[in-house]
């Protein structure tokens, strides 16, 4: 039976945001965070279970604006004052976390024999926190006020933006397969013009919110804030880097502009829709199949092992130990550490695009998935058990 | 230069929302409905002016989520007492709509010495109205509520299902040379499947309502509902009938439901993003330098000019004289008729069909292109116009 082609792209979205929405549900009855239903609907309607969903295509455009929206929201949630308030505890701790996970990562990869393109992108993939996912169970606990709730979101935040610099520069080194310094100044020139637009943005934000709040067209504030970041978004990607960069500066920039809660609003009903099907796309990207045949399953089990050890470990001695150092206590900075464990947003798309560069194996990709769901599915519980052994 | 996937993604969708925003902006200020702005957008970038966006792939499937929403949005506003009261009057506007154009599409073709085949392809390509220009525009002008909108809506989705016969009954009988029952009955299968799902969801609207909102993910209603408009659209263009009259349908089924205004709220933020960029892939669609080589154009200039005739006039005359049959006044027959003149997806798909049946030739379809830019042109400012007659 031959469909029309609108039939194939409606299939595609429809059945992946239903299930993902289902499963959504079903997860918030175990007070777990939704991106997980996101995830769980990607792997069970992509070629890992049922396979009625291939290669994902029909998502693929969806998904990115999806994405966009949700660091351009990130960005905007920042604020600036508070951040800068909070942040040498919080900086040094995301460091702490960064650089423990980065070595080891990077040790473990060539310890395995991995080439350096291969073992940067694996260091790489396992720095970042998931700030949503943080913040979310800090709520859930009610600890989002505490001195350990308020250095974990400062060191997330500060987190989000060190992994994404390297990301950037792994990224951009390891596409090209050889360290460039041509290269290197190019992405440079990026971060430099990217820079000067932010700080242009952020210094005239008060006149961009008004010009743009006065135009004639429907919801023209959100529209064409939103327009900048997919536009910045684009243009971080035309010098090689991540479009979360270039979504994450432009919300960063516009967060104190009057308005910002109203963009934040509209926001959040574009990314009900859009953004779990980048999740969803995530999932459908995984195909353990196509490899299985060529693999020794007992190596991807020790690889899976490895990577959730040096993952969760990684997080809770580097960033525990630094906070330690800066002088909380014992129980405080293991509450720091736990926190700082999630992987969710940034992993994937760091992942994603290693698949797409060809320089990380469906294994490695598939051990960084279970990563993320032991990593989001523990933290609550775990966080919740030092809390209480803090107040005792 | 190459650049990532996502570059290229994000280039075709950034580019497009822009120009289409800007130019709403532009025609607002000469009081033109903003879809004006969205189908320029599309017909400058894509291959018709500057050929920047080639195919609009990577817009294809936000265009699609776009116009759902739309639809979607109009089937909402309806008031089902208010759209039982005039459906009675639009299902026979799109007939005399229907029947005048067939009609004059058939003896031009057979007045030209186009064979029977032939002339049954043009007679049919004539028909079909294309819902969503005529929509957009009501919804802007703030004028669906009025009885010329509810007219034109009850009749534009008719006239897609009285297209559709007539295509599959033409298709059939030309291509096979008999009539096919089993087509037929594939479609009124559809048809009726739809009615039952309609009915269902517009008995349980209530139930469906208090459901919906006492789910955990966030904006449950407005996801769970919008799903629902996205399912029933898939499943009419599982019927091969356009997804449009399944997202119509079920927004008419839960017009009255609580809660419909907080999802229109929340889908109008949905639609500020998402269906610009449908009428943009509208507009890059069209690519009249594919076949301009292949025609003389002084000879085919008087097919095209009776072709933009038959086609504007036919539905002018077919419709109005309908509707002032039916005891509107002249000002709010024009209205009709003129809001029932645009063209655009069926009339291609129709027109493809015919070119690979080797039923139409190529000058054919090139007329049938300028019918669309011109009648998807015109329409919004003729509506305009007409409207303004109305309230003197």
């Amino acid at each position: 039976m031959i469909f029309t082609e609108e039939y194939y792209i409606l299939f595609d979205i429809v059945i992946l945001l239903l299930l993902a929405k289902i499963l959504e549900e079903l997860v918030a009855r175990f007070r777990q965070p939704p991106i997980l239903g996101d995830l769980l609907a990607g792997v069970i309607l992509g070629p890992t279970v049922l396979g009625i969903i291939k290669v994902g295509d029909n998502v693929k455009s969806i998904a990115w604006v999806g994405i966009v929206a949700l660091i351009f929201f990130a960005g905007l949630e920042t604020e600036i004052k508070e951040f800068k308030r909070h942040s040498k505890t919080g900086l040094l701790v995301g460091l702490g976390g960064i650089i423990t996970c980065f070595t080891l990562g990077l040790v473990y990869g060539l310890s395995l024999g991995y080439d350096l393109s291969s073992s940067l992108f694996l260091a790489t993939m396992l720095t970042p926190t998931s700030v949503s996912v943080t913040v979310e169970t800090l709520i859930q606990l009610k600890t989002l006020h505490t001195r350990v709730g308020q250095v974990i979101v400062s060191a997330a935040v500060a987190d989000d933006i060190y992994a994404l610099f390297l990301f950037t520069l792994t990224y951009t080194v390891v596409s090209r397969g050889y360290f460039s310094v041509s290269e290197l100044a190019h992405v440079s020139l990026g971060l430099v013009i990217l820079a000067l637009i932010s700080y242009l943005m952020f210094r005239y934000s008060n006149l961009i919110a008004s010009l743009m709040s006065r135009l004639k067209t429907v919801e023209s504030l959100f529209t064409f804030t939103f327009i900048m970041g997919l536009s910045v978004a684009t243009l971080s990607s035309f010098f090689r880097l991540s479009p979360i960069v270039g979504a994450f500066l432009t919300g960063l920039a516009l967060s104190s502009m009057p308005g910002s809660q109203t963009v934040k609003d509209r926001l959040s009903i574009i990314m009900a829709i859009l953004t779990p099907l980048f999740f969803c796309y995530a999932g459908v990207l995984l195909n353990p199949w196509e490899v299985l045949p060529k693999i020794n399953l007992s190596t991807t089990a020790s690889l899976i092992m490895g990577i959730l050890l040096l993952g969760i470990l990684g997080k809770i001695v580097g960033c525990g130990l630094t906070a330690k150092l800066l002088n909380l206590t014992w129980t405080e900075s293991l509450s720091v550490g736990i926190g700082m464990i999630p992987r969710a947003g940034v992993e994937l798309v760091i992942a994603v695009t290693g698949l797409t560069l060809g320089v990380i194996t469906q294994e490695v990709y598939f051990s960084i998935l279970i990563l993320i769901y032991v990593s989001s599915l523990i933290t609550p519980s775990l966080l919740k058990l030092t809390m209480y052994l803090k107040r005792k």
